[in-house]
């Protein structure tokens, strides 16, 4: 499937502010990156590093004014999502040394409180995928997904006495839950096709089986669409803008995924 | 300064169990690894890594039975921590990538929730080294160290509600107010000379003026003394052990540091 | 300025053939990509990641029969290169960690068998970029540039005893030289605005004055043009493609560099 | 086997020199550093870092006069080393991301011009283990092993050419010949248990059946007995010392290797 994902941000800007934007995603195993846009106006340096969990990061400051970043991107992901139900635990032995990272509680997923409710969710269960399964259809069951609610970041332990939340924080309390269990548990943030309303996306994965997967408590069942931009512990590693100074929210946002037909696309090289 | 530090762990294990170990320092600029020792009793499999923040991690399965970590280090330090009183602020935008992160909420560190809190208390200081002078002063002033009370991990949310804490405790809080300041800031885990009662220790490092100060509210002023283990955004991050699967705790652990006449010592050679 | 580049290959496969692109460049300091199209055909699983240099390579298999790489980019870079004539040298100790191995001999930069000819070379210069200038100029006096005479890589040796090369033969030399002088020196691959014959370029950054300055002893006088897709110590390191197996060679390569109006372009998404 | 270590190297410094000394070995899953010294005279600050291939290296600058290094090491080994006859080649897609720059010709071993020697070599060998044994066998019998003739490093062409050479001249050329048929071969520095005259040792390791396997042309049969101190693509990535300015060399160079009987060894704390 080939997706035409955009993301247009505008900011007002008053005094001269350090940003750290994570808006290119990467070609990976799991998605291939054909044309990929990323305009600032006005143009300011930009400067680009690697973050220690191998995320492309920008670095500008963006100066008063209108600021505008418009990113956009054509990917082609697999029509659906890997699963594989019945797919071993790893055992903490035969994690590789950059998994082991995933293990241990963040910010917003505090995992060493989840354990006895982890054991609860998952009793019966065969130790792996599955468990994974039945924390996200207790997410779905437990949880109230509103979308429509954005709002500052809340832990797991607010999501859960909370009982609602948005993507994120549905991932926030899945992660706590496999973590707790033993089970390697990162953050993506991206976009997902589809999603209604539009916005950025965010969901996780899970180590089983001897590789990552995706999980979705936000939807009935995981299917394709999902481009990966940013991976992390939690939301604090994956912001897809930090902004440094006084409080500042975009003016405007515009999220948008589109199918397209790659092959039959107009090349550039024809305008 | 020439200091000879010892960790000496014992466990009793009934199942073969995963451990992540962090005991063994690192030399760097404030700090020379002259001698090193590290034992396991019974002798296992080790795997060393280097984890994200460049910590030497051990990895290795403990078998049931009696199971011992001993080691223990020869060290020359600085007799007295570097300090800088009226050090600048380092502009986001003149951060090196690496000390970036450091300005993230963690999971004992929740920066995104002290931004009042700092303001207030360090009105009226030069940004930089003073505030973080600040910060500790007003820590050592209104959380009560309480070395003997040790228990599980607790946030700096927590640790500011409680108004006491160990030496961890007091670090989270220092933390999460210096990085809501825009003040990258990490947690550092390791030895500490003349420490009473005699364990290991945490204090925290900030970024002001070009590099990294260790700060220590659980002191009257700092000296010197310090052998640093682990660096981290929190306690999440640096612990000595990480041990998965039922909850274990040492049935022994003793904690020495003694100052020691470097160039007079018994060559081992020469036994 | 604002260049388009763009690069295409074709290959005639005939058993599946694993490769190693290296063909997308990286925005930094000194380049800004503001559009990038990377497109395989047929289309296979391409693995990207980041190598040792921090260059992305992307691994694929190439199955048996016509097998195309096509790749563009719209990029933004300084209308002239930076010049720093006086630019002290580094001293060693002052040398960023990641420099160092910059000065070590590599492949096709025996930089231990030309200490000698380089002191000859920069007598009387002052330490730093001006030897550079001096070992540059001496290159192009000396060493015939032969851009049409496309053959196997030699080494700084071969290129000297030859007195002719193809641009990344003058660049061995040149970084050959400048490392006996222990300045750190590295290959640039990537592409050059104006270059006749149109083709991939290779040319040469050393470090002096505390960053990484651009030299190419093919041109008259650096000027503007160059858009970097690859850093490494020598041309073994940065290779656009390499592929294993037998012998194998484009059966056509296109290189284009057109300067670009850029706020004019059409918007895609008002196609 | 337990085995203790030393290297002592003394020079005499007339101008304060810049030295990357490379002399601390790493625990690893093959050989666990169970104690560890580390002396510099006179004391000066060192800087420690990772490079590029996982070495850990110390920088100083030594000061006019008298300076030592001093190192000693007690290790547990494999009695033997792990052979396996047989394992197989590992496919280009199959190798992991790290393992592919051991693929690439390097200073002292150009495997770009090897290929048609190394087939001949290898002739109806199995692909993999069984063909880089018989590249060891070929070296015992073609190139005469000259531990006395210590010398400036050259490389595998011109050991080709001459016929003898040293453990560093044998393992260059062992090494391009595995690359030239696409299997990653690597540069190991150490200590060797019986090596005669005593010295420190090079010898080279091949990824084959899925890991790292040591070769070691030197001697009769592959045994027990090596310490790794660094890995690279060839001698100019693991020198022991790296030092710049005027040639210096060491006034006395003393190592030492001997089995030790480590559970009996008199505890440091009893002394």
């Amino acid at each position: 499937m080939w997706l035409r994902t955009s993301c247009n941000l505008t900011f007002n800007i008053t005094v001269p502010t350090p940003f750290v934007l994570m808006l290119r995603p990467r070609s990976g195993a799991q998605q291939w990156i054909a044309l990929e846009e990323y305009n600032i106006t006005p143009s300011v340096p930009v400067f680009e590093f690697t973050d220690i969990y191998g995320n492309f990061c920008q670095r500008l400051i963006a100066p008063p004014g209108a600021f505008a970043i418009s990113t956009a991107a054509e990917v082609m992901i697999a029509d659906v999502v890997d699963q594989a139900p019945g797919a071993a635990f790893v055992e903490i032995k035969n994690l590789p040394n950059g998994v082991l990272g995933y293990l241990l509680p963040s910010r917003y997923c505090q995992s060493d409180r989840f354990s006895q409710m982890a054991t609860t969710i998952t009793a019966g269960k065969k130790l792996g995928y599955d468990q994974v399964t039945a924390i996200t259809e207790w997410l779905r069951d437990t949880i109230h997904f509103t979308p429509n609610k954005s709002n500052i970041a809340v832990s797991a332990i607010e999501v859960n006495h909370r009982g609602w939340g948005v993507c994120r924080d549905l991932a926030h309390l899945g992660i706590a839950l496999c973590r707790s269990l033993s089970i390697p548990a990162r953050m993506v943030v991206g976009y997902f096709y589809g999603l209604k309303p539009m916005d950025l996306h965010a969901w996780f994965e899970v180590y089983v089986g001897g590789r990552w997967y995706s999980f979705d408590a936000t939807q009935q069942q995981i299917r394709g669409g999902y481009v990966a931009i940013g991976y992390g512990r939690d939301a604090a590693d994956v912001a897809v803008y930090n902004q440094f100074g006084p409080a500042l929210y975009p003016i405007s946002q515009e999220i948008n995924v589109e199918q397209i037909n790659y092959p039959d696309r107009i090349p550039r090289a024809a305008l």
